[in-house]
This record gives structure tokens, sequence and C-alpha cells, in this order.
């Protein structure tokens, strides 16, 4: 019964099994393996073109190193403002750009507002070196409150890079959930749409650590081995990260492990709007449910030890006095059980 | 018969095993599951005190953030000229330390020459701005060509540094090999003789990813979190580092395994100086051996489908017109029987 | 008739002459001449207690080397949302401490509002890496709006640093505007008041380029010489900037041009304020003064040759339709006639 | 009677009188004021070409602001052994390029060798991470001892750079001094034998802080506006620098100042070539003259008022027992005085 977060799940038994399968034997390090290669046109395959693809450790070095490769100096990155990107890096994005600096934008449930976008990236006239130079747009599909934007969303703030001469970055670090979700292409929900960068996460999904930066030109990725290495994020046994892209994709496992944590959340949501105690704050398209109950409701439900972290309420919604806004997430490893306990729970 | 690298080596079985058995449940991410807790306890005790413990992806980041955290506004940090950190990392210790330099030193055998580090110290006189500060020195451990330093130069490499006031850093990428060939303690190898962090692998003993920064003095580490968050090298399934140190620790897997590869480079070193057509660089302590031979030799020998890598002559030895020298490095995966083809191929 | 900003100005009389007293013969580069020495021990004096003093090319400098100073991986320091450090400085306070982050914290009239300063800071709880650690707080005096902190408002910020553990950074790019607004002593609005480290500006108020790092506890500088010179601002012939200083002080003029610049803003206040095409958007307090007026005022005002800058409409004040908001700056070179022109054109 | 280095000397009487004539009115800041234009097109005319000029504070910061221009990620310049940037510059060139490094380079008489630099680059393969990636040459011009470049071998080197895809810099601290001693033109000695980008230098010619970064194809300095600003170096009365160029460059002064300064040098060193307790270490070419003496003729001099100091002695020269390599320079400010005075302290 944890619904903490994805990454307090383990690895799926196929990424297990996975990564034993490859254990023995000699390759190349350095991601120079045949599996390593194997994985990268799997891939391109998924993405419908040749695409680059660079593993790293986290999802953090995936997007720091994203906007390192479009980094420019004095560059500012928007994202929304509650972006991972913004409060949940630790500053890696701007250290690892060498001090580019990311601009919160407003936007309601998550995601980036087009009008608030054109306004914020206006703050940085042409050739202005006082305030910076924009650099890249962020959107982070799905959301960090888990929603998703549509193809259309997407595209409208693709518009807006265009417009602007700057490249558009998806922070997929949920990816597979929000590709579900959609029921879409990772083509069309990428290049198609206009996305330029992917952070690929798929350690949230029942890897245990296996992150990929996928850059739709390879002829603009050039420099990213160089900033790779730079950032210390070339693993020396790198088919090791391979192997569990390999198990990740094989039987589209990946789909049906975003499918079963995005179903889990709408039970799961449909248990806290049924509950007197909660009230659903708003209708989740993935795997994360969000929920409005008193402090002793939460108390009482962590007694019975249901894990869950509180949110901070954002600026398009109000809490009532006395209530809390708290996350549920759901992955992989989340049972009918889990839910059966928690409606217990709630009466 | 793969003697190109130890990070060629895949993952030993009981590492695999180890991270099968912690594959399923929850836990918390970030390094804070009890998993964690546990084997952080377990490096307290290897190294027979109070130690702060930080897992992170890459060697190269375990040496780039030990910098980071004695960084200095203008620091130079002293290597071996030929260190992994000045060689091999493509920048990563300027990059994380925010630019801070190498400054490589001479000396024989792989091993810092102490008079040299005198010389090259004090090339930088105190609050003279336009040549910058000494801010640490890191030994190589073993070193990059096979070697180790023994206790006591160690010891007399860490007497320089107190008396210039800059900590001792040591690159254990191949910490267990140097460890069982001095036959000593971690304890003995490190802070008893004056080392104050060490980068302590794993990966390249049998582990697939597994590197850890160890701070002697915790209250010196203060500011580790955030240099690695920063760095993005802070996993969110960080248990999976830790199962992988659980398995490495597990009946002294870590000192079987480097006892195996030091011993097969012994043979190997064996075969090399016997054989007509090759004569041995120097003799190896841990599991690399040095070779000097033909360009028709190494031919005829990859030709068999024996791998290995050419290597840089260094200073301090001369080849002979038409020879050059190669490197062949042994791991835990060595067998008998590759070191029997070898020595078949050889005549 | 110039009210574009105070940095339009040329170079006052007096510091023109000091520099020419002073170009003749030769004296010890980079920061060790006697003239350097004796002005450092001017701006002791001044403030009443021994302070370390770095010279700077600019205002900018001085606050990002003042932040790298105090900076901390992770680190993020509390600034005005509109101040220089947030807004006009392209980046160099991030890039110079190598990746912290300006974190813009609201209140009226260009003033950092306390309870939401503790608000921002209470999203960085200790040891909570993937938000950061606060390193400072940052506030402009004089504002970038002309108001100014009172002493009292001044030691409330400074209360809630030293709650926290944290430094207290002035912005005195005005800071001479701000003394004489107050009338109160550099000790009294610097230290006495809690604050740690000043950005001593003189270029506004008749230098041609003059900035000081002063930092009221000599002991906590140690590595400023390392910082300055790692972002190449330690001058050669440092002399020059410390003759400029020698001008400012001598006979106070320093004290002398503020006060005739505030005083030529606060009949610039009158003028604008009376005038019916124009109401003033508050009251200025140093040599600032902000107006609000129709786009064809604006426009007739500008075909007189009377210079001036559009401003955004801060948040806590309404523009009524078809207004917009306009800075004027005084400085020592603004005249009586300059202001009997702009009352004139006014009607 | 002081040569201890040309930045001890003061500012130029023509270049104070140009301060002092630009020094009342308004002009507009951050280098768009028509005197900062006007300057813009005298360095289009020196340089026979369409070129972007850039002012900055100091010598080191058009070297490490170069350096920036042309960076990547893992990059390295290849640079004398002594260059400046390599043993001067306290780490600006690392820190302002975000973490480049410097890699020395052997060569006789201060100027790079071409073979050690072809073996240098050849250190770092196309592609290879581990080492890192070439980016720049550096040149200095004059060298860093006296020596300079001739067009033939600042051609050469530039070939050996237009081979591996990699600009050209020359550091020109001492540009004047190394024009006139080889009587050449700016663009001859510039982009005519292959040179990309130039750190003017003017402050040790006679202005007290005049450096300018000189871009030969302007389409590549897009970046350099905000390289500068974000490094803090963007003066706000950017026309004082503007108005030393003006003196600068009015009349010759540049060229008259380093044709002084030069054939006060070679006097100097017909001075200490014919006195018997000193021997010339090589004949100088520019403003800086080495010569050997014996430790106690060293301390007589001084105690006589005169200033200079003392250098190590390079790889390619032996000093006998006893003796010491010191440095003399000669700038605008040397009198024949100074020089006689010498000779007479000689005996």
């Amino acid at each position: 019964m944890n619904f903490a977060s994805d990454n307090w799940a383990g690895a799926h038994p196929a990424i297990t099994q996975a990564l034993a399968e490859n254990a023995p034997g000699f390759a190349a390090a350095y991601g120079l393996s045949d599996l390593d290669r194997k994985v990268e046109e799997r891939f391109c395959e998924i993405f419908e073109r040749e695409v680059a693809v660079f593993f790293v450790a986290t999802g953090t070095a995936a997007n720091a190193l994203s906007m390192a490769l479009v980094n420019r100096p004095g560059g500012v990155v928007f994202c929304h403002e509650h972006a991972h990107m913004v409060e949940d890096e630790g500053g890696a994005p701007e250290y690892l750009t060498g001090g580019a600096r990311t601009h919160g934008v407003a936007g309601a449930r998550g995601r980036i507002d087009g009008p608030a976008l054109e306004r914020a990236i206006a703050q940085f006239p042409a050739a202005f070196v006082h305030a910076g130079q924009p650099m890249a747009v962020s959107l982070t599909q799905a959301t960090e409150i888990g929603t998703v934007y549509s193809l259309d969303a997407i595209a409208a703030i693709a518009g807006i890079c265009r417009a602007h001469g700057i490249p558009l970055h998806m922070d997929g670090a949920r990816f597979a959930n929000a590709l579900v979700a959609l029921e879409t292409t990772p083509a069309q929900m990428t290049w198609r749409s206009g996305v330029d960068i992917v952070s690929f996460g798929a350690t949230k999904n029942g890897c245990w650590c296996a992150e990929a930066i996928v850059v739709m030109d390879p002829a603009k990725a050039r420099d990213m081995p160089f900033l790779r290495k730079r950032a210390a994020h070339l693993f020396s046994k790198s088919r090791f990260i391979a192997a569990q892209f390999e198990g990740y994709f094989r039987d589209d496992l990946w789909l049906a492990n975003a499918r079963h944590a995005n179903a889990m959340a709408a039970q799961l949501a449909d248990i806290l709007d049924r509950a007197a105690a909660t009230r659903l704050a708003w209708q989740p398209q993935t795997n994360e449910v969000f929920a409005l109950m008193g402090e002793q409701t939460a108390a009482a439900l962590r007694e019975r030890g249901i894990f869950f972290h509180p949110w901070a309420v954002p600026r398009d919604m109000t809490a009532r006095a006395g209530e809390g806004l708290y996350r549920f997430v759901t992955s992989f490893a989340t049972t009918r059980e889990d839910l059966s306990a928690l409606a217990a729970a709630l009466g």
C-alpha cells in the first residue's frame, strides 16, 4: 500500500531477468557494445526515424544535459513554474549548462499556458544582453501532477518555439504513461508534434536505472558525447542500461506497465472521489492522483500503513480550511489489493 | 580471451543475484532506504570508523565530485601526469568543480614522485592569485599501470599534503586490487596513512555500476549531497547501488575477486615474460600487465581473438625500434583457459 | 535634458582630475600600490571598522562575485523579484557562482517583503537536496525604483537571515543616494544593521568606472582574491580605480553628488506631480522618479529632446488605459536648466 | 628606474587627455554611444576589414572570453607551456569557458613548436570523449619572453589549426610591440596570416585600462555580447574605454609608444650584454629583456633603486651555478636616464 512515488517501486521481474541474461561475457565498454547499438536501433524503430540516443544515470541528468546541448550564453529555458527542472533538480540544469537559467511560466493543471509563455519570452528581447536570451522551452509529459498535454497542445507550444527560433524539449520522466493515456505513438507525441529532444524515462516505469536522451535530429547531437562525459555520466558498463531497455521494450512491457499504472490510478481516483472524507483535486490522466482531505484523515490512512506525500496547493485551485492536498502515485507494482486496502481504510 | 579492460567484463553472478533479491517491494528513494543505510554502515565497519558514503554512477563522477568537495577558487589538484583525472575524464574534474585545474606531476612506474610534487606545489605560492592555489593531491591506487603505492609511499605523499594544508584523495577505481596486493586493511591503506577521501570503485571488480565516494571525516562532507544532486548523480532507486555493494561485500566477494584477478595477472605476466616474442615492461602488482612486442606479434595475437589495447610508452622507459607497449587487464572473469590460450598463441 | 540613466552621465571633473594626478610614475600592479592601500584604509574609516575591499570593473561583477564568496552548492539567493541580479545581469550571478540561482521575492515599492521572504526560504528546507539550499539574501539600497529601505527594514531582513544562518548582501549601486536620503552613516546602514557584504557603487554617482566589494568581516574574504582573478576582474593598473575613489571621497564629493542628484529628483517629481499630463507613480526617495503618462505625452517630450525610459508596471500598482510608466533618473550632472526645460515642455 | 613590468607604468598624457575630453556630457551606456561606434570603425580601418570589437576590463578577460567564444564541451586549448593563459590567469580561461582546459606545448624561445603542437593535438583523437576535443590554439605575440613569431611562423601554426578545424587565437597583450618589431600591418600579422581572434591589449602600452577582443569574422561573434555580460565585463560607461582607444590610435600614438619601448629594450639589452656581471639570456625583439646574473649583482642593483623581477629558467637554456634569470621590462615611460642609471650601476 505504497503510493509515495513510482520511484519507490523496485524493478520489474522482466528487467531483472534482462540484466541477468546480459551479465556474463565481455563487451566493449563506454556504450560501444553490440547491445548498446541494438538498443539504439530499437529507439529508432520506436520513434520511426533516425534518432541519437544517449543513456544517462538519472532523469535529472537527462534534463540537464538536454539543456546543455541547446545552451547559449545568458540562456533562459522556459518551463512550467512547478516543473521538475525548476523545483526538484537542485540546480542541476543551471550547473550542467554552465549557468543557464530556468524561468517558470504559469499554467493551469500543470501545463504551460501558451499566452503566458509568449509573455515570458517577450521579457527577453533579441540581443538585449541585460536580460539574457531564450534558449529552449521544456514541457513535462506527463506533467508533474498527472495530467497530459494533448497533441494539439504540444504542437501549439512547438509553434511558439519555432516562432522564436528555440528548440522544444520534453521531460518524459513519465513518457510511457502519457503515451498510453493519449493512445498515440512516440513519433506523434514528439517530433511530429514539434518536439526536438526528449528525456526518455524508464526508471519510474519498471527499470531500476534507465534514462535516455533522445535527440530527434542526430546532426544536432554532435556535442552530446562530450557533454555527457564532462558531466561524468558515461557508464563504463553501459550495456547494463541497454539491457534494461531491451527488457523494457520486449513484448511492449513498457506500454503494459504504463497501462497498468494508469488503470490503477483511475481506480484510485474513483475511490478517493467516492469517499466522504476525501475529494479528488482533478481527474488524473496518468498515474498520479491528487486529493484534498483533512489532516486527520491523512493521519488515519498513514496509521494503516498507507504511504503518500503532501503537495503544495497550486495557484489555480483553493483548498478549504483544514484541508491539505496529497499525492498518490501508482506504478507497475501497484496491486488491486493495495487499492482495496485504501478503499477499506477510507470506509 | 579478452584482456581489453576490466570494465569489458560483465557482472559477477553474486552481484546479479543481489540485484534480483532486492528488486521487489517498495523502499524510500534517493538514498534513504533501509538498505542504503545498512550498506553505509557496512562501509563504516570496513573502514573501522565513521565515514560518510555517497553512491555515484561512475568512477569519473566519484573523482570529480571528490574534487568538488575540496574545491577552492583558482584551485589546482596535483595528480600523476598520466592519472585518469588528467588524461581520461574528458574534463569532468574541471567541470564538476566549476573550473579547478589538474596539474600533472611526473613519477616513475605510475606513482607521483615526492620531490616532483613538492616542486609542483611550489609553483603556487600562497596568496599568489595569478597562479592559483593548491587544493588537493590525488593518487591512484592501484595506479593506471598496475603498480601500487606502498603504505609508506602513501604516508609520504600525505605528509606533503599536511605540510601544505591540502587534503589527499585516493582514486580507488581498483581499490580492492591494491588492497589485496598489499595484504593490508582499508583503514590502513587510507586514513591511517593520511588519506582523506576515497573514490571507492567496485564496477571494475565485478559490479555493473557501483561507485562510492568515502569521506573519512563526515563533518567535512556536509556539502556533498548538494554537489551530487547538482551534478545529477543522485539515483532515485539508489537501493540498487546499495544492493550491488551488499553482494560485493558479502562473504568477502570483493577480496576474492581482486585476488583472482591479481593472480591471473601474475600468471599472465609470467607467460609474457617467458615468451620469446614479448617482454614484460615491468612486474605487475595488481591486475594490469604491460608488455613490449613487435607489431606483427600483436597482430598475430589479435587474429587469434585475443583482445588487448596499445599503450603510450611512459617517459621512464624506452621501447626498442619496431616495438610497441601493450596492456593486458585481468578481472574476476578471467579464466585459466584464457591464459592457456594466450600461452599457446605465443608458442 | 537627459534622464535616461545615471550611467549615461560622464565623469565628474574631480574624478577626471584625480585620474590625471595619478597618471604619472610607476606603482605596483594588481592592487598592491600605495594608493590602493591608502584607499582601502579610507574605506575602513568610512565604514568605521576593518573591512576587506576589492575593486572590480562593474556593478554586476560586484554583485556576482559577492555571491560567489558566499556560494554553496545548490545555493539560492533571495532578491526582490525585480532586483538587478534577477532581471538585468544576463546570468552573471549564476555564472560567476558556478550555478547558484536567484529566487525573486515579491514586495511593494521595490523592497523585499519580510513575510514573503520567509515563505520563499521555507521552500528550501534544510538538507532537502532536490530544492537546493538558501545561501544569501540580497537587498538593493537604493532600490531599483528609487525607494530606500529604512534602517529598521534592513535590520528586519537581517534578522531573517540570521535565523536561517545566511548572510545579507546589499547591492549598493546607488549606495550614496540611499545614504544621504536616510541621513545616516555607512556603518549604520550596513553592518550595524546586519549587512555582511556591500556592492559599493561609485560609477553612477560621478566616477567612470569604480566599484568595490566591501566585506565587513575580512576573515570571511579569504577566497575573494582568487574569485576575482578567476573571473578576470583583477585590474593590472588597479591604482586607477583607487584614484577614482580617492577623488570620490575627497571633500565628501560622493555625498555632495548624491545630495544633488536626490534634490534634482525631488524637484523633478514635483514637476511631474503638478503637470496635468503626468502623474507621479510614487514619491521618490533618491534619484529615480517614476511617472505615468499617455503615450502621446511621452512622445511629445522626446521630440523636445528629453530622454527617459519606459518601465514595466509593477504588480502593486495599476496603470490606467493608455497610460505607461516611465523612469526619469537624475545624477550629479543634472542641472536646474534641465528641469526647467522639462517643466516648460510639460506646459 | 623601474623595469618591473609595463603595467607598473601609469597612463600616457595623451590617454589622460582623451579621457578628460570625453568626460562631460551624456552618452548611451553599455557600449552603444557614438564614441564606441567610432572607435569600432577605427578598429576596422586598422585591421583593413570588418571586424567585431568587444571592450573588456583586463587582458585575462580578453583571453578567457575569446576562449569562451570558441568553446566546446571537453574542449582543450593549446598554448605555449609558459603562456599567460597557462601560468598567470588564475584559472580564468578554465572558469569563463565553463571548464575547458589549457594544454601546454613546449617550444624554444617562448614560441610554440609546430611538431610539438601536432603531437599534442594527436593526443585528442576525434570523438574520443575520454581525452576531450581540441578547440583552439592560442599563440602569444609578442611572447612572454620578449620574442616574436615571424609572419611565416604564425602562418605555420595557422596551417596546423586549419588542418584540425580549430581556430587560432592571438594573445596580443603586447600586440603593438610585436607589430613594430616585425614592421608589418595588423592585417598581415593577424587574419592574413590565419589568426581568427585577437586579444588586443593597450593597457601595457600607455592606456590605463583598455583591452579589446577583435573577432575577424563578425558572423562568428554572435554570442560574445552575452558571454561578456555573463562574465560581468560589460562596462556601463564603456565610452571611457573607447576614449582611451581614441587617444591610443590618434596620431599613431600606439606605434610610437611601442617603438619607444622596444628601442629602450634594445639599448637595455646592449647594456646588460656588455656589463661584466650580467649576460644576456637571448636577444630581445620587443620590450622585455632577460639576463642572467649572480644574486649579489641583482641585490646590488636593487639597492640602487632599480626594480626588476626574477624569472624561471626555461627548459631550453641552462643557468650557471649561482646565476639567476631576471626580467627587465621597458615601456612608453622608460627614459634614457633610466638606462644610464642602470649602466652606471653595473659599472
